[in-house]
């Protein structure tokens, strides 16, 4: 085993927008102490990544781990390894950004360490083949994928490095080895030595590249790598056999690639099957398990961008992030572009065990910096009409003060984003609850969780079966019911009610008349007897300080009939933020007012989703569901008209 | 059945450099046939794509049937595709020849028929992700592809067409119906009327994409069509049923999308296994049979690029053209760039059923091309270092007249190409006889072929057994044997002897020294008692009119040895343009001798592969491969000095 090269390459990162209590506590319990652990054995040679997120902290806040960093690259101990300054998925992101992110952490390096980045970790390595291009423009030379990028492309030695190419840029690649992934640091010294020695005997190199937040964060980890002294012994493990721990760099100097690849679009084994619908990845499973081994290199899970046909809403935040983005390429501002940059960071996009789309606040901060973006490089006030989520059909955005608003009128003619600029909040942001594989079946060990969701509610707390109701629609705001008259709230929030219109998630008619956008659906409904022929028309009109929403309900029967109408809103609002009043709600700590006038009732209750995370389930706040309902009576041929006003008292 | 809309594109294809019999019999059997018929069914409407080979064909010697294609234009009954001028797969080109090819071919259509394409017919369907963005900037809004691509996004519906997005570039995508390709036009129209009925049955579109030479060129194909009538009858038929046939363009102004899709890299099913090497076939096809249906859309074969690791002789031809590319990038000449984009026509990168890697002529064609745009930009003379076919090691490549050279120090420091300039011809561009699925199990029903390779050798030429003896290394030229002194030159051919030496494919150290090149590697040869240290060196030096190739050969052992050395080379010639001589060979009748100094003999013989074609199995005639060979003894540490010489007499 002496002289057997390893290759050492951790991964830190915390999301934009995440709770400085999560990164204080990354810090004391994980980055800090490994880097101390690390900087008492000088022979140990690695490399490290860390995201912008956490080098900005590090300035504000932990200028004791900037020094301690400084010193280990200083002294030519540590690698430093570049990546998209915000960590985004960089196959998502449009190609100048892509370049522009890389560059970004190349500079900031530069300008901290005197040194930029040969070699970058990819984001979650969300490979796609055209990748090349961008590096190559940003001076990266190579980087760390999975093995199993190697094996879709019939790999079969993983202990050595590939070259790759895309219309002739070249970049080396280096395949991490998954065994070693789950050894270090969870199993004892002996199972570490024994594997290594199996390298070792192939005469191949330990490669291995892993989140450092193994090393102290991921629960139970601080006691056992610190306190139960795993790093310092693994560390004097390695010296004691004589084992030649390199830097990336060093060893891309010393040893040829060994041989040419060409890899398609994947990530980790885990990411291609989260990205699939609940019964898919069961067909997947199940082939998995019965295909011969000699073939699993045929076996593909889903694209990464399958997460924006499985969740509309990261399509709505992606396809906003892409549109911004384009605004940006040609009014060129760098704050602008800064705050695009944070909006691209990769978390909010998607949702496997780790991924942040089911936490609010990440979703945020992504909405709030692209806002923030759009602010400083505004687009002309007013309406226009574009595909802003690409999919063959026309959108209508508004942009002005206060309010940015997104109408779809494919779907329901219902916003799908409600924005209030002077706060940079899209208050319309909440995630809908839908069947998640994970609610079913036994997750995967990482889960911590297992069991039907029988066995599972009776470890929740009460009220948690609610959870694994399913919308029917996504949550978007302004959609148009028809009630049967007995359909009670409650009904109403557990989605055991019949639908008596054909509105919801039906198209709509869309024009525009002057500063209004009208929306028009001749649909029926179902009186209980005959189905009765009704049109609504809801007209949309942004003002100075306050949006308003006028509705036209018509009677195209010739005979009278009772309605129960009700328009739903989904406001992202924590509970301090929000009041329920008897016309409506108060929003943002009663900065915005939202008002029906005259409804019969105002139902009203939070939105909660149930997901799953490294730490087990988690049940969250999405915000609140706001309903205000009418009972009325129409004449043959005549027209009832409702009001709801979305008012913003500081700009009024 | 009635209003059922009907989508009907075919695409017309010859290669670069075909001979002009094909081009003339296409066009009378095929072409010509199929524009005169539907021209008698103006109500018939269509998509037709002529690649640009077609479209110069034409020109040049077919205005009856360019003028045909403006009247069907003309009155909106043919829409014509647009595409890659040239047919190149887009996906394995730069972006700026993918958008400059695009160009030129709408900018040609535009001049012609004054009115440009809104959709392209997509080269063998080779997806690749990233293609949406040079489509878009080429003003392309549609293609079509195969339905694979569709299952793979685990799309159900594959009569309707979807959306799909790059960056936030959309593209319309038509799923072209594998069902409808296979029957027509081959079964009858009662088979045809009964799938119609199904598709129309649930409310679906139906979509044909096909090559057009089906209506008349393949085997058969012109006595069924035309001789018995089918396409007059097919055309009757959808008249009287009142099928809707309608253009690509119609259709997309007037149908939404069924929806967002994102497609990984793909081709048709048969392409992705063309790709594969013939043992990773077998396990992939084993998997595929024994794979429950609703989880086929999770396996995939190889991806287009990896042809470039099966075959060597297509990865160079690629790297060359990318390189070419480059350097047109800064030189911008627009000739050359025209050359290049010949060179990037499809055909001699690739083979399976189709393609043409294994036809001399077409592979001619582009490298001709490319010796064409580069003389056209010519590099700086002499000698520089590259690594021309990314393999992460460099090549030393020279420029100058008569000669370009690519040397390849780390496999056995061969020439990899050399190509004489003034014939614009890489004279050593010869295809390696490999193993292929073909050889050894029945073939796809579409290769005409079956049986075992036992069976088959019976049905072919007597001899033939010995196309399935594979080479041990790639054909190259400069290739270092030490033989065994009973080695004939039967057993050399035959692959049926012991290489003494450890030279062939092995790594050089490579040293230039003025204008010469120094290849020099320490190995060892067997001389049947002991293994004795042997240096070989070569050097590699081009003059004005010839190139001159000196051996040294030192025995670093103490005790004198016997060696038989021999120095391979392969070159493409016909029969007529070569002559073996006793001291070497007569190249490109008679305008270059290669001439060794005082050999002992000099074996020479035809390199023939046996390939398949949709005709069955072809025997093609490479090139010949020329050896010279000395007997000598070297005294302990003395060295032997040999000479060869490739002379051009008329730039001499």
């Amino acid at each position: 085993m002496r002289g057997l090269k390893f290759l050492f390459a951790v991964h830190c990162h915390q999301p934009v927008g995440n709770f400085g209590h999560v990164f204080e506590k990354a810090f004391d319990e994980c980055y800090e102490p490994f880097l101390a652990a690390v900087e008492r054995h000088p022979a140990f040679r690695f490399a490290i990544h860390f995201s912008g997120p956490l080098w900005e902290y590090m300035e504000r806040r932990r200028s004791d781990c900037l020094a301690l960093v400084g010193k280990l690259a200083g002294r030519g101990q540590a690698e430093l390894l570049g990546g998209g300054f915000y960590e985004p998925i960089l196959g998502i992101i449009p190609e100048k950004d892509r370049i522009g992110q890389l560059r970004m952490m190349s500079a900031y390096l530069e300008s901290l360490f005197g040194r930029g980045p040969r070699g970058i970790w990819l984001t979650e390595r969300v490979w796609e083949p055209d990748l090349p291009k961008a590096l190559a423009a940003a001076g990266i030379e190579y980087t760390l994928l999975d093995e199993e990028h190697f094996h879709y492309a019939g790999v079969r030695d993983i202990h050595t490095s590939y070259i790759t190419e895309e219309s002739g840029f070249p970049l080396r690649v280096f395949p991490i080895d998954k065994k070693l992934r789950y050894l270090i640091p969870f199993r004892g010294l002996d199972d570490v030595r024994v594997y290594l020695e199996e390298i070792s005997a192939q005469g191949g190199t330990a490669i291995l590249g892993d989140d450092g937040e193994k090393f102290g964060l991921w629960p139970g980890t601080h006691e056992w790598v610190y306190g139960k002294n795993w790093l310092a012994d693994f560390l004097e493990f390695l010296e004691g056999e004589g084992i030649r721990t390199m830097t990336l760099a060093e060893y891309a100097d010393e040893s040829a690639p060994g041989g040419r690849v060409y890899l398609p679009p994947a990530s980790y084994e885990e990411m291609m099957e989260w990205v699939l619908e609940p019964s898919d990845l069961e067909a997947f499973r199940r082939l998995k398990k019965s295909a011969p081994s000699e073939a699993a290199r045929f076996l593909r899970g889903g694209l990464f961008k399958d997460f924006f046909l499985k969740y509309p809403e990261a399509n709505h935040l992606h396809k906003r992030m892409i549109s911004v983005s384009r605004r940006l390429e040609t009014a060129g501002n760098d704050d602008a572009t800064k705050a695009l940059y944070r909006a691209q960071g990769n978390d909010p996009y998607w949702h496997g065990v780790f991924g942040g789309l089911y936490l609010p606040h990440l979703r945020e901060a992504a909405y709030g910096n692209l806002i923030e973006a759009e602010k400083k490089s505004p687009p002309f006030p007013g309406w226009r009409r574009e595909d802003v989520d690409l999919d063959g059909l026309e959108e209508h955005e508004y942009w002005g003060e206060p309010f940015r608003l997104v109408v779809k009128p494919s779907r329901g003619g219902a916003f799908t984003e409600l924005a209030h600029l002077p706060s940079s909040r899209n208050i319309t942001d909440v995630l809908s609850r839908r069947r998640e594989s994970y609610h079913e079946t036994s997750p995967d060990g990482r889960a911590g969780e297992g069991g039907s969701i029988h066995e599972m509610a009776k470890k929740l707390p009460p009220g948690a079966e609610d959870l694994v109701r399913y919308d029917r629609y996504p949550r978007y705001s302004l959609i148009d019911h028809f009630l049967h008259p007995q359909t009670g709230s409650e009904d109403f929030r557990k989605g055991t009610y019949g639908e008596q219109g054909d509105f919801v998630d039906q198209a709509y008619d869309a024009k525009l008349n002057g500063p209004a956008l009208g929306l028009e659906r001749r649909g029926s409904v179902w009186d209980g007897r005959i189905s009765v022929p009704v049109t609504v028309h809801k007209r949309i009109l942004p003002e100075a300080g306050f949006l308003a929403v006028d509705y036209l309900i018509t009677n195209r029967g010739s005979e009278a009939v009772s309605l129960v109408f009700a328009s739903e809103w989904s406001f992202y609002m924590i509970p301090e933020e929000f009041e329920v009043r008897p016309d409506g709600a108060g929003l943002l700590n009663g900065r915005l007012s939202f008002r029906a006038t005259a409804p019969a009732e105002v139902w009203s209750f939070p939105l909660r989703t149930l997901s799953q995370s490294e730490k087990g389930y988690d049940i969250i706040h999405q915000g609140f569901c706001v309903i205000p309902l009418w009972r009325i009576q129409i004449h043959g041929e005549e027209t009832a008209s409702l009001e709801i006003r979305l008012i913003d008292h500081d700009t009024r």
